[in-house]
């Protein structure tokens, strides 16, 4: 019998993934139990061997469930059922004031995996976001904030960290398991709509993909790929303009007047941040703001989140501290 | 009593987009006799008389409803009765062949605008999407292709064209026919499913409010306006790298690899489709797959739609009509 496609699927992307890496390499596997991360922690084993890589399973106990310290035992002795050379378990305290317990799942999980390759001495980290994952990211940030960023998605890599499975359909890792004989965990918190990502999945996506056709996950993901290096080209033609341009004197306008629209923007942005703006305050409105105060079609001046005004000074635009009511 | 604000909203669209134009200046108003476009033209009567422009209002008759001249007349003498200096009327053929009822429609209408523009000596031409258009527009975008360019949205201007309401609710310009008796019309078609558009107005707009949020028509509008500024720089600058990098001997791979990728990946289909690709069937996979090949990441050659071929000769990236099996 030929291999399972989606078998197939899985390896073949953890194969483009690692194919940097040099024999005797260290890679962590972050393994939930669930079918995405344990289909993407089998292809690991499987082309780690053929790459003479050294393949650590490593589950984070988020402590948020009844039982989930059991589950990340299982979890454990699951990864090394399946080959892993080494496994690792850690347990987090998720502190979810201020953030909400999603965010601050995510933080705890991101600082313990760091500490845990910094222990082992891994090269990279895999993580199993699937295409879906990523079409749920796009869709999310569409609601939620304005611009290309919003929309860029989650990134293929950073720092030490790798997506492997960006290209592979959720289902096919189900279907990978599945074909393999690996019993998955279907975490409950999957399946709760009082989580944004949960309506998303369960109600918006079947709802464009019945309307719009189906493969609309696909086409969102590959949005996501090309919005980002777009989003990422002009942000560093920004920095380099920023660096050039800004002076004590503040930002020259004729020279702002010269940049591409969404450079200006950004070197505005940039500016602001400088400053002292708020970044997370700072909304498409102030940098509007602040191009048409530059443009001399708004006059006066600017107040940015941060107790920042902008103003006009001759041919430079400036910034201060606003002043404060005494 | 004070302006309605609906009224005040339409109006300050309108204001803002005319307000580069002399007095005397001819503006030709597209009017469909619906809500949109008739509140467009009741608000360009106002501030038109104020700025001292001729308005002209025009509408189009399709021909693709029964009663369609009768409704002609009636949209002509609604605009007449709003204050249009002078009214036009065009009946056009729509040649639904191989373009789809929609598109052809579309095609037929700019067509005769534009006759009607050049006759009456127009500046401008104003057209009355509005922002929920625009958010329709990019979730259409968002499922049919891939990329910025796909989610950029509608052009607030173009050639002589101009959407001032693209920052104007819908249901505003609802608000503001009902706020002065102007009776406007339903077009059966706005409620025909057999429409993609249709369908994301009536059932993917409304999951994705209830789901994630009210606002989201104008985020995505607000979206639609950052990306299209962002493709539109870096079509800006792949154009001058390419005017800059092109040659009789192809593409020098060095000097791509140089370039941000996002500029990169542009210069090569600019390439592509200079040496005979077909646009409509120039997907990202082949673009990717030039970029891999110039890259050295993939040997051999890359087949394009068209009958091309890509190929590396020595430092340069070229290409050829495919050879045809004789």
């Amino acid at each position: 019998m030929g291999l399972h496609p989606a078998v197939a699927a899985t390896r073949r992307g953890v194969r483009r993934t690692l194919a940097d890496l040099d024999p005797g390499t260290t890679v962590l596997v972050a393994c939930s139990g669930g079918a995405d991360s344990l289909a993407l922690l089998a292809a690991t084993v499987f082309e780690g061997r053929k790459a003479g890589l050294r393949v650590i399973g490593a589950t984070v106990d988020h402590g948020l469930q009844e039982g989930s310290a059991e589950h990340a035992a299982r979890v454990v002795a699951q990864m090394a059922g399946l080959g892993a050379d080494e496994t690792a378990t850690a347990r987090v305290r998720v502190d979810p004031s201020g953030l909400g317990v999603e965010a601050a799942a995510r933080r705890a999980r991101y600082a313990v995996l760091e500490q845990l390759r910094e222990h082992v001495g891994a090269a990279v980290v895999l993580l199993g976001h699937t295409r879906d994952d990523q079409a749920e990211t796009v869709l999310l940030g569409l609601a939620r904030g304005s611009g290309g960023r919003s929309i860029a998605g989650m990134r293929r890599a950073f720092d030490h960290y790798r997506r492997p499975l960006l290209d592979v359909a959720r289902a096919d890792t189900v279907a990978a398991c599945l074909a393999e004989g690996i019993a998955y965990w279907d975490d409950p918190h999957n399946s709760d709509p009082g989580f944004a990502r949960v309506r998303v999945r369960q109600r918006v996506l079947p709802v464009l993909e019945a309307e719009l056709g189906p493969g609309i996950a696909a086409t969102l993901a590959r949005t996501a790929d090309q919005v980002r290096a777009d989003v990422e080209a002009l942000d560093a033609l920004a920095d380099a303009a920023y660096q050039d341009l800004a002076s004590p004197d503040g930002l020259p306008i004729d020279a702002l007047g010269r940049l591409l629209p969404a450079v200006a923007t950004r070197v505005l942005r940039l500016a602001a941040l400088d400053a002292g703006a708020v970044d997370a305050e700072l909304f498409h409105v102030h940098v509007t703001a602040l191009d048409r105060l530059a443009r001399g079609d708004l006059s006066g001046e600017v107040q940015l989140p941060g107790h920042v005004t902008a103003y006009r000074d001759g041919a430079h635009l400036r910034f201060r501290p606003t002043a404060v009511a005494g």
